[in-house]
């Protein structure tokens, strides 16, 4: 499979179609291209242009073109589809899906266009979506499923679940209830292949089956469908009544979502951009930690404007600021993103002072080493054997209590139920710039003899 | 369902069972307990505990239970199994498990586990698996598979798929191959349910079918998974014959190890470590960037040096270092991060001047706000207009170079084909540390004309 390029000369290329209306040239040229492809293209497209195609499309396939569009491409679009239009597109989506671009639509579109749709099972189930927490796995999951009553024999059993296996794009498993529709258990897609048709359900299926609350979590469900290798997990409410399924798909992007989200808190970005979002979009997230840094670069110049009677005699402690600052936030980011990492992954063992302990001796061991290779340096560059030696014994006590902090901050956080990932990136770097700074300067005033 | 919760006193009753070989108890506690739970307690136990445990349980349970323990702790384990025992653990896995942990074994048992292995194609299979890289779809996918040919009709079709459904554990497609074993397509287990069993395969079956080749990169076939939302994808060799098929549930583990392999380099922690690695695999991952912060602080220290003539009339200037150096790196890791992140999801459209030109109006705005701030700041604290104003002008300049160097480098290192994750981290924040005190002094010095 040679994986598809979006080109800036195909988009030329579809733009000068859609000016000059050559809809059999479109259409045969987008027939075979997938629909996350064809909104990679819709996503460069002006809006006119954009809904041209998607009117112009089946819509089979322009209904999961639209869920893979950046959403204000969506917006643009559904903007010039008339109620009835959007209404056809979410017939032919999973009622997921079909949710989660009803949740954007204005309010006061989303009763014409649900009264639009002509599936109304469809239709309720997708307003019962709508109902559901975002950020809970009532929010992920879809309404699709194939399930079965206990009280069914295999005969009724494979019939029901034909009717209902045309509404889901992929079986993965065949959920039993019971009459209150309370999930008892699954019967697997492998059992149906191997086993008779003769017998009950009852008596043949598995169980156990593992679920999901709809209130939990999607950071809860995705460890939980991970750590047992799970590729769909039933949702069931308060009560046990089976609501809906949730499948991997789904939970990969909640994983790679949560990733991301780490990984621009430890890099100092809030709210989740993107490189192509608007200058304004990116200062919003970029400048609140700016702000920190420069608040956290004033205090330290205020500590050291409270050793200026240091700075004529020794000029070189100076000079080393920024290597004691620079140590310092890298050895607290350390610390604390295997932290962070750690409490994301569930495999944290021990107790928190154990965990300071050993951090404390993994600061103590690479400090030292540093600090021997900077005294060996300063003294040959500088010349002075004890303005260096009090550098140096300085690095040491600076890159530990680095390491405590950076191991503490998660730590704590976590304890107090906020987000450790908070600590990473600027905030224990400032904090730690410092702090570093002034264990140094005491440190190597006391040592000087000042 | 209650999520399992692995707690201190569990795995102490559970130590205590095995001291006083309480089998019966050991079992019926650890009956319904899942594989990856099971793992969780046995990484907890001493070798001999955990052997004794493994050779307790069922081998269906402990096979499973293999693949999911730390390294560390299976190659304990397996050192105090016998080659039979072994061959027997290997039995029960599907190949691609079986085969990352042949690979784990001493050169010279593979071949007696091998050979002890009852199933001849199942070990066939394996020392198939052996060949092929571990950092390639080869080395990802496994033999188990459904296919047909499609020469045949439905009737035989399904007999067949039957007695292979037996080895596979989910069915995900059945894929149609030709009589050479060359890849054609796919028959949906949909059409199974709801086709007649009258008709051909040749005029079922669906013709197209995303594939990847034997040498795709592990991150490659994640994001053809992810994007295109598979859960199976086939794999088909130079030639294109069906050799094997990766399933989402790897992909799901590649993509969590890419997450944190990425988040790990930004903080200046190589080799993939763990929070309960020992410290000195903690130090051999930690250490080399912090020898390049040292490094770079001792150029700082050179740069400062050469500007040591204007310590007496402005120690303000080298108060501020401290800000500078935090806002250069904090500047340089979120320009860089953006990037890097843009590039892992592919989503980065436009050419690198064009980025260059937006991170320098984004840096210029930001800029532009704090140094602002910062000059109403120290003029009111230190009462030097033409100083604070200084040191604000050379904020500004130091904020857009280290933007600029944020975003061309990792973009530099992707197109010489080096991973940009590199570029995040120590790497920007030492290089940008040094470029920003250059800049400041040198604008700095101008400004004062000195």
């Amino acid at each position: 499979m040679t994986p598809f390029k979006l080109t800036d000369e195909l988009v030329l290329e579809i733009q000068l179609l859609i000016d000059n209306q050559k809809d059999a040239e479109l259409l045969s040229l987008l027939e075979e291209v997938h629909y996350a492809d064809v909104a990679e293209i819709i996503n460069e497209l002006n809006p006119e242009e954009a809904t041209y195609l998607i009117k112009l499309l089946d819509s089979d396939q322009t209904s999961d073109v639209l869920t893979e569009l950046d959403e204000d491409v969506r917006e643009r679009i559904l903007n010039k589809l008339s109620a009835k239009e959007i209404a056809g597109e979410l017939e032919e989506l999973d009622t997921d899906d079909a949710a989660d671009i009803v949740a954007e639509l204005p309010n006061e579109i989303i009763q014409e266009v649900i009264s639009e749709i002509e599936d109304r099972e469809h239709a309720k189930d997708i307003v019962d979506l709508l109902r559901y927490d975002v950020n809970s796995a009532g929010g992920l999951m879809a309404k699709e499923l194939v399930k079965v009553n206990e009280n069914w024999n295999v005969l009724t059993c494979v019939k029901e679940m034909r009717t209902q296996a045309e509404n889901v794009t992929r079986v993965h498993s065949i959920y039993v209830v019971d009459d209150e529709d309370k999930l008892k258990g699954r019967l697997s897609l492998k059992d149906l292949l191997t086993t008779a048709t003769t017998t009950h359900i009852k008596d043949v299926y598995i169980p156990k089956v593992d679920s999901v609350n709809v209130n939990e979590k999607p950071e809860e469900v995705a460890k939980i469908m991970s750590k047992y290798d799970l590729e769909a997990i039933p949702v069931v409410d308060e009560i046990g009544r089976l609501v809906g399924r949730i499948t991997i798909d789904d939970i990969v992007d909640v994983i790679k979502e949560e990733a991301d989200k780490d990984y621009q808190m430890a890099a100092g970005i809030s709210q989740g951009v993107e490189a192509d979002d608007s200058i304004w979009e990116l200062t919003r997230a970029r400048l609140p930690w700016l702000f920190l840094g420069l608040l956290g670069g004033v205090c330290a110049a205020a500590i050291m404007g409270g050793f200026e009677d240091l700075i004529s005699q020794h000029a070189l402690l100076f000079f080393f600021t920024p290597l004691i600052a620079a140590m310092a936030g890298n050895v607290g980011v350390q610390s604390s993103a295997i932290i962070v990492q750690g409490l994301a992954n569930d495999d944290l063992k021990g107790s928190i002072s154990q965990r300071l302990i050993k951090e404390m001796l993994l600061a103590a061991l690479n400090g030292v080493i540093l600090a021997l290779v900077l005294l060996f340096f300063t003294w040959i560059w500088q010349g002075s054997f004890i303005t260096s030696l009090a550098i140096s014994v300085s690095l040491i006590a600076v890159i530990i209590v680095a390491g405590i902090i950076g191991t503490f901050t998660p730590l704590f956080l976590h304890k107090r139920g906020i987000d450790p990932a908070i600590a990473t990136g600027p905030f224990i770097t400032t904090s730690n710039d410092i702090f570093g700074i002034l264990i140094y300067f005491t440190i190597a005033k006391m040592l000087l003899g000042i």
